[in-house]
């Protein structure tokens, strides 16, 4: 990753920091991990365990924990911070913005948006985006190009909305969400009445609402609830090509990784962490804090705090010494056989 | 779920429905379960274990079979019908047409459409979409924004078609079918040679066809066949980012659940049940009515009416039973170390 | 799949070829399986075993291996080859052209184009497409509708990106490549710091490398590095609806079928296969020819040319015999409770 930065510039982002070494190099133009840096670049200790890659690093300048009782080599600046990836996550957070850069405010010449939309100061609407009718954006909010806002979908302040993103109609995003591109929010619910042998459909009337700070992954899907709402919690992070069916609802801070699937009705409590590939039968409640291994397959109640692995899914501790067991069957039934008294 | 109704027009729904209770409430306001719903709320008992909670919900009017023996309460109005799920159904879909106002017949301002596309009456072709040569669209059909329909495709009467879809080339869709964003018809399939050690493409120069009444999930993928055609049989229904490879024929009126992936040249029978996340390997055939679990891996042709589970899969009941078994696993080797006679 | 093709253009196609039988079918409609060919159409014999279906078979033109030594029947014309599935896939790659034909080159007039794009001779920007700042695309290039190509990346020359992909900032993809429909290349990567109890946001600053002649299957999505880059290398090819996270490195003709989730920083090495919807955790190490079974979870590094399946992952005999053994639990219960001296 390439970009211009100086150095004076970084060492303002952390006014409480010690320095040691050199600051001689003045133009810092990469951020590496600590193998990869080469001069000119910044890199950085997170782990302590790689403490010893820090004398080996060719980076220019380095974040480093205040307890770090190195020597940086010549040329080499050490910047020791109370929390380092901390500090690396400001810095990044700045790097960021110079690398992509944000859209224009205002809509694109391209984009089609209907007359009573309702949009405050500083939004973004990017080429080939259908803003439809009754919607409303709040300030900053930056829609990329071929996103379509349903009719009456109302989206919060400070979004990232990536480039063909839909939310359909009557769907609502709260402030500071991250939908990446392909994301579907309001598909049409999966229920059917079993009617003379045929499958009728049964319609969804709800919607799909996204609390603050959530973030979703590319292409994932999440489909509006029958008559209320499908939701997702404050603060949640899904990742890209998750399932979330009709009237799912999901608590506060969770993480969902990717291809996890969750079927209607299921209700996922705070704090929740499912692995990738995970997949929930329907109905379900899973309680607060409770961790699921990826692959996993739920199909009854979790409780809080709960670590399940597995299909059918048993506690992790459970479900590893059976893996290892079932290693031994082999061994099981030979001797089994020897000691066999019918045999 | 709000929306204006009133009481006249729900009852002009069922003429032969009996009516317990009062009329006082004119306007219906809403839509809900018995426990959420509020006063000014209709509400219905679907499963006849629910018949309790009849008694404590503030719904204003409630869908009830014919032999309900309870005492509607004040300001409520019981409407006793020989298939309340039946009534509910012809009511959600009155308001979904309130609730979901079809868009203008007529091709958007935006949109893009070839010389030589033939169009029946009251199409209606939304925002930025694009529509091929030759394409044909049947009466009454919807297509949303940001649509690929490609060169030659057919699609028929009554679709509906959600924003960002793409279907390529030849592919051809019958009437009736809800097509949910993202969705993808005729992605190249995933077919090589092996030549030199690398791997040289088949190319793939077959079409998709999807029968009537079919609905397909949102940012589900159907490749397009090799030589004739991936086929999605008349009323079957899969829900969303299911993968179904090149040459696979499923047949009519099968439930397909999210995620599950379908390899090339498989064929599914009609009415067959496939839970989420299950996979099959290619070339196999599915009988008529078999049911497969979520999350099974199917590597055998299935007999009809099977129902199979696990990975490998085997008949539900021996999976069941194995997965209790699994789970004595460590009791066993424990009592197997104490009686071997050569411990 | 029907195509109007005079029986000397494809005699021209095979300049050594030895024909036998009669050349009185001059223009050939079809092509079609050993089976399903009717006269008029093309077929071939791909698989020795499937010799005796030449007999039955009704095409007119046969292509057939040199040492094929059965009779044409009447009308009927053989075409031996010494390798007829390189014929067939000649033959093939001539039709796609005529089938699908390439959009003409040039901008569409509804794309939309920053100025400073640097585009080499006979590319197509279809319908509705947005490139942007600074991008840089290769001659005969294709893209068709609703792509969105962003700021500074680079895309080289004859590839084919499909309707609606997202090749996002800086995101580089080689020459020769095929994109399908709603592939995303430079998500977010999936990463938090828990920071008081929240998730924060970790900035992927990095981007999305894809070599030459990759095939990427439709709604794949591929998240972009943390600071350098995630990169599909040279002749891989991936399937639909694949889930590649950030900093993953895949090397060089790895073959990676539907549905399968790579968890950040993994390294595929050269030539590895993986099975539909396995499962890979973060930070692991794949081997040069390493195959992974559908449906494996793969927690642990795999040495080069293992063979592994399930989940946890095991060498793919011992899975089998598991898998044999797990079916017979049931009976060593029983036995084990009949032969058990302490009951």
């Amino acid at each position: 990753m390439n970009f211009r930065f100086e150095l004076d510039e970084i060492l303002s982002l952390f006014p409480s920091c010690e320095i040691d070494g050199s600051t001689s190099v003045k133009l810092i133009e990469g951020i590496a991990s600590l193998e990869k840096a080469k001069a000119g670049d910044l890199s950085f200790l997170e782990n302590p365990k790689y403490r010893k890659l820090v004398d080996e690093s060719r980076a220019s300048v380095l974040l480093l924990p205040q307890d770090f009782d190195g020597t940086p080599s010549e040329n080499q600046l050490f910047i020791k911070l109370s929390q380092p990836s901390r500090g690396l996550a400001l810095l990044c957070k700045l790097l960021e913005q110079k690398l992509f850069a944000p859209p224009p405010a205002g809509i694109h010449s391209t984009a089609f948006v209907e007359n009573d939309v309702q949009m405050e100061e500083n939004v973004s609407v990017g080429p080939f985006c259908y803003v439809g009718n009754g919607v409303k954006i709040g300030k900053n909010t930056q829609i990329l190009s071929h996103c379509h806002i349903g009719n009456q979908a109302r989206i919060g302040s400070s979004c990232k909305i990536h480039p063909g993103v839909r939310v359909l109609t009557k769907c609502e995003v709260g402030s500071r969400v991250i939908l990446n591109s392909g994301v579907v929010l309001g598909s049409e619910g999966y229920g059917f009445d079993q009617v003379g042998g045929g499958h009728e459909k049964v319609p969804h009337l709800g919607i799909v609402v996204v609390q603050d700070d959530v973030e979703i992954g590319a292409n994932t899907c999440i489909d509006r609830a029958r008559f209320d709402e499908s939701r997702i919690g404050k603060g949640s992070k899904i990742d890209n090509l998750v399932q979330i069916g009709h009237n799912v609802l999901i608590g506060k801070g969770c993480l969902i990784v990717a291809q996890v699937g969750i079927s209607g009705s299921v209700q996922l409590d705070d704090q929740v962490i499912v692995g990738g590939q995970a997949g929930f039968a329907g109905h379900l409640k899973v309680g607060k804090g409770a961790k699921i291994a990826g692959q996993a397959g739920i199909t009854k109640d979790v409780e809080p705090g709960a670590f399940l692995k597995g299909n059918p899914a048993m506690p992790v501790q459970l479900a590893h010494r059976i893996a290892i067991l079932q290693r031994k069957l082999p061994e099981l039934f030979n001797r089994f056989a020897q000691s066999d008294p019918n045999k």
